[in-house]
């Protein structure tokens, strides 16, 4: 008799999961409180928002078997391009010259790993609404499309499902269980910037472009449809340009036309979206433990990050690759083991990504628009040419590499305290470029960072 | 028409605040999920467990007008009384000598407190358990003892039920809300030591008798019925000595004859008690916002904290304090304003007591049994008679005094800085009495905690 082992959510992070699973010859469920909207029209259900995979991502991807369905769907993204007030535009490289993240559309990448996790054998079960988890007796109640409730008990229940997971609500509430929820200042609001007339791109197809303008920004990702999809980050209040301060379409129109004038040229159904989309909050939670009597939270559920790193999908990939070579490792004899060593090794690696996620809002919507930042970044891609090796920017680090985030972390803070040092010379704008760079990578040696 | 106010929880901060509401000449209903214990034998019923009522508490009592009520039903202690390992003890004075705190059963407070409100008129909903709370629109959904569901719709709503507050549940799904709950690595478990055969207090009744043995501990408070409620603090598990560890009786009789030898020898229901009592976890939670569209948490709801400061209680009964005299400022015409100021003002202080409760889990089971921190306290205790306006021990001020909490917390710091500093005398065991005070209070008031 097949094991089996049910999972809660069929987003992207419970279709990968139920992948490896039915790889390794499990019988696995997914059950999904969405319609199954593979059938009807992609755009009409879930959200429009496009992810940005990279390296964590790719790998998972690739040892799944599923890299190859994926990649027809990507648009490449070689760096920012960072918008100033008056239209200019300027790149920055995420990396090397042949490294980019890659731009995808949330529901169609969906569809590909679902479709995969269906054609491998995953019994999915969509419009079943978790009403409650009993962690105890791993009883599982439903609600239906028609009303009806329905029970399972599980042998494995695994919760993929999100940042508002009801097997962590269940854990809250039945266990000694720690959890911090916290949310930012900012929301978000979706737009888009469709094609051209003549049905070309509007902006550089082959970066992320950002509108970087201190307490606030926008950015923009490429569709392979051609158009852009927009996200503004805006406080929710206490600013000028917040959220509780746009009451009508002309403090759309005003806070659109001084601050990102050339993208509203760009954006004929602005006020539409605008007035159409929901405000979302952003949100950051930590938890431990994730795992109790053979069930486990995984990805957002465990630990939902803010979006500002680009990591939470491959971090969430990342948490199916490593559990899947711990069940290569140790068999599915004992769940219990495999699930305590699964959140003991990867908690201090998704507390590690939470607080980058959390700081690069900084980076983002302020320092990238620093010409002070951007020597910076230029003595530190200097650095990583000269010494590929011993100093890797944390950037790549996170993005084109699969170090652990919590070493990326460390080193991470030993290269600031050093760059700090570095910057602090008042004529470095001058000297940048003559600096003594083996003396730089010497003091990070010193902090053993490398 | 009186203004109506709907309360969840009947316990004794819901209790006292009820008194407050109805001196304001207001509608106030309470809605508890237990039955009326007041009619059911006391000790069957809610937690034996007793409370040490101190000046904040007293002061918000004589503002409600029932401290004479409770004033028959306390038990004064000077101290902590300090037992070693050899049955040997040591008396430490809390303050000055006229200062105490005040053991109280917390079934019988609770019970003045309610009849009180009773009295004075509020309605009392008993067996209405929260099954959902709509917060935008005040919408309260109770099960009832026969099963029956019932709605009610309010105006005002306060949350004063506890540290698994339900409005609290329905503020983190509902709103943009920060939540963080933490359970320490201890628990506990309560056990009872009689009166003697002759009907006396088997140990000093004035005061709190504590078993200091660094990872665990444990404490007794006395009671009217000169019997004594003990507590025993252990990890759960990760050391020799925790509740992972005790599979039996043997096992049970092993850590009481080793380590609490003198508190065994008054403890004839040992055992059963140990066996019978549950096994309690320690939960902190730290939120905000407080208040939402009229509604509001107060008391353990909005901040639970660890007992180890002996402050829950007494932090809950001046929340109830200040609250009542924003409505004297401010009225009931607006109750979002009383609310917010409400919130932003007291946040910071229970801040403060949460993280003081937390890091008192050292002092008490673990400093107090150091002799240097004997000769610690005796300095400051010097100081305090010398100085008594400018160097108030952090006890004390948290203890004896209404100073706000982020305050008291703030020179505390202060305090204890110039204390390592004078403790890092390698003769400091020879030269204690001989030191220059004047010098001390000196640092501290350049300092700024003066």
């Amino acid at each position: 008799m097949k094991e089996k082992i049910d999972l809660l959510g069929a987003g992207l992070i419970g279709s990968l999961l139920a992948i490896y699973l039915k790889k390794r010859g499990l019988d696995v469920s997914i059950y999904e409180k969405r319609k199954d909207w593979r059938q009807v029209n992609a755009t009409g259900e879930g959200r429009s928002i496009n992810m940005a995979l990279s390296y964590r991502g790719w790998k998972a991807l690739e040892k799944a078997g599923i890299k190859d369905k994926v990649l027809p769907h990507i648009q490449p993204m070689h760096g920012r391009r960072i918008h100033d007030e008056h239209g200019n535009t300027y790149f920055q490289p995420y990396g090397k010259e042949n490294q980019a993240i890659y731009s995808i559309s949330r529901n169609s990448f969906n569809k590909i790993l679902l479709d995969e996790a269906e054609a491998l054998g995953a019994n999915l079960h969509f419009e079943h609404k978790v009403e409650r988890v009993n962690v105890g007796d791993r009883e599982v109640t439903f609600s239906l499309a028609d009303g009806a409730t329905k029970s399972i008990q599980t042998e494995v229940l695994i919760g993929s499902d999100g940042a508002y997971s009801s097997l962590r609500n269940a854990f809250q509430s039945q266990l000694r269980f720690n959890f911090n929820q916290q949310y930012i200042s900012h929301g978000y609001k979706e737009l888009s910037i469709p094609p051209t007339p003549e049905g070309e791109f509007a902006m550089d197809p082959n970066a992320l472009h950002i509108w970087p303008r201190g307490k606030f920004m926008l950015i923009a990702l490429p569709n392979q449809d051609k158009s852009f999809t927009c996200t503004l980050f805006l406080p929710f209040e206490g600013y000028k340009v917040s959220f509780e301060n746009i009451h009508d379409d002309q403090d759309i129109l005003q806070i659109f036309k001084t601050h990102f004038n050339d993208a509203q040229a760009l954006m004929p159904t602005l006020i539409r979206d605008f007035n159409s989309n929901p405000t979302s909050a952003l949100i950051n939670t930590e938890c431990y433990p994730w795992t109790e009597n053979n069930t486990l939270l995984i990805g957002d559920a465990a630990h939902a990050m803010v979006p500002f790193y680009g990591q939470g999908m491959n971090c969430g990939f990342e948490d199916c690759f490593i559990l899947d070579g711990l069940l290569e490792k140790y068999g599915t004899f004992s769940w219990d083991l495999v699930f305590q060593k699964f959140q003991k090794g990867r908690k201090p690696d998704t507390d590690a990504i939470c607080q980058l996620a959390m700081d690069n809002f900084v980076e983002m919507s302020d320092n990238v628009a620093d010409p002070k930042f951007l020597i910076r970044k230029k003595i530190e891609a200097r650095l990583y040419e000269l010494y590929p090796k011993e100093w890797v920017p944390l950037y790549s680090m996170v993005t084109f590499s699969d170090m652990k985030y919590s070493e990326a972390y460390t080193i991470g803070k030993i290269q600031e305290k050093v760059m700090d040092q570095v910057m602090s010379d008042p004529l470095i704008t001058q000297n940048w470029d003559r600096l003594d760079y083996e003396d730089i990578l010497h003091k990070v040696e010193v902090a053993g960072a490398v």
